[in-house]
């Protein structure tokens, strides 16, 4: 992989025009497919005002789909969101030909696996985006705050073309952190979106103040990470109790936000519910670890989120 | 007591007004205390629709304030919500007299004591109604179902004026049972209540059959009620884990519905939360009884409820 690396990325939402943004700085050949916003951006561009600097630009092509490509890329960036209705492994399937690497930048738990039987003739790296960026507009995103992706082969191991693309988005500009276990990353990382993010919605689309200061709010946000801990240590994955605390700590240093699930439920838009808590619950029942917190969380979850009839009387 | 006796109802809405009407039917002199609803009712009294025929009556007196009344009558029948910012000890002060019964037709667990206290001197009487009543206009209430009042002294007991008090309700037309021990049966009843109410407000005002049509819907709903049986349980009551499922059959059997507290959710008023669930798990707190799906409910209601920062973005 070098600077001639040509990389697609497919959803280029926030995160997919950041990240190939990075890329393209770094002097990748940046393509994009995408269909909301395939006029706007195929006309302007991506406009994204960072920290960093101006990162706007323009894809070398934008695509409404993956079969109109006339050529399979080095790198298939896969900013998807991870929603009950969107087949992912059919979205991609065009744009994957025998030499390309998946780079999955999604989030929940568990979300390689399918991927992987998709696509088993390919190198499939998971990776994990530490990033506060958000569209605010067609083709307009506002990079607030941090960058860094975590990322490794799947399952495990960090191999040189991974070591490369470090490298690649290093020269970008963003913290990159090879893992030789992604994983335990995965998880690491759910601890605080399987608690925070779904709570939030049922909580009626609450910021992180509102859930903390409510009566008994920082216990119950702490019994939330503790029951995805011990789910993940069911899962062979071991982490300190005390990272609880530290999230716990971390989220009350920070200003009160939403975050990205809130925000997704009082848009209407649809949510990761199945990829962030309900494979934490199935994982849960597999291994026979209590989980009532989380238990309640998702299915009052569902209940709210089932289509209701009117309100009578 | 007799047919003489005098009755005010306190916070006459459609208990107040269903029950007032089978006193006056009885043949007591039924008076009433309301405030949004004094202008309609002291002009047309209450109109009544129910299966037991025409209900409607207007009452002997009726007044915005307690203080108003020119005498103390022999039963306050109080029918007030039972919710923060509202003192019912002093709504009720200027209405009871040395001689007066109070007699509590709310909702709750544990919401007697205040007004034991408050009134150390006079009969108090709890009760619990099993009715489908509901206010469809100001003045106008609809009875569609049901009507039976389980009633005992506080804490423990049953009076001759209790049993007076059967007599009068029974001679009205509704099924009236007496118990010696209320607080049981106001266990009872909750097991129901504490479950479905509150799950339902944080389920965006749910009817019964989104809620346990939800995957885990009914599994949930269970551990809701076992939960409050364990809580009766250390309380001093014991029921049988059986009940539970009774319950749940017994919601299967009736037609989908909203209970009140998720009507009054979408429509925006008060809601008796700490009444139903938040006595509940302070019990459960000072009985060190583990209820994680019930606080996952209070804590995640205590969220929603919370006045919360207009959307961002």
């Amino acid at each position: 992989m070098t600077q001639e690396t040509s990389v697609l990325v497919l959803g280029a939402g926030a995160i997919g025009a950041f990240y190939g943004a990075i890329l393209h700085r770094a002097g990748a050949r940046v393509s994009a497919v995408l269909r909301t916003e395939y006029e706007t951006v195929r006309r302007a561009g991506f406009e994204i005002e960072s920290e960093l600097g101006d990162l706007s630009f323009h894809p070398e092509a934008v695509y409404r789909d993956a079969g109109d490509c006339p050529e399979t890329p080095d790198i298939l960036l896969v900013c998807l969101k991870v929603v009950d209705g969107i087949d992912r492994a059919a979205l991609m399937r065009e744009a994957v030909g025998p030499n390309t690497t998946i780079v999955l930048v999604e989030n929940g738990i568990g979300i390689e696996q399918e991927i992987a039987e998709a696509f088993p003739g390919n190198r499939l790296i998971s990776g994990l985006a530490y990033v506060a960026v958000s569209r605010v507009a067609p083709g307009r995103v506002l990079h607030k705050a941090y960058g860094q992706l975590v990322f490794g082969n799947f399952p495990s191991g960090v191999d040189e073309v991974t070591e490369q693309l470090a490298a690649l988005l290093e020269a970008g500009g963003v913290k990159a952190t090879p893992t030789d276990d992604v994983v335990r990353e995965r998880w690491r990382k759910c601890v605080w979106n399987v608690a925070f993010n779904p709570a939030s919605v049922v909580a009626g689309g609450a910021d992180t103040r509102t859930m903390l200061d409510a009566p008994g709010g920082e216990r119950f946000m702490m019994s939330l990470m503790l029951e995805v801990i011990a789910v993940a240590s069911a899962e062979g994955y071991e982490f300190p109790e005390g990272m609880a605390e530290t999230g716990l700590e971390q989220t009350r240093m920070i200003p009160a936000h939403r975050n990205s699930m809130a925000l997704d439920y009082l848009h209407g838009r649809p949510m990761e519910l199945e990829a962030v808590l309900g494979n934490v619950i199935r994982a849960a029942e597999r291994t026979h670890t209590p989980v009532p917190h989380l238990e309640s969380v998702y299915v009052l979850a569902k209940m709210l989120l089932e289509k209701k009839p009117p309100l009578e009387g």
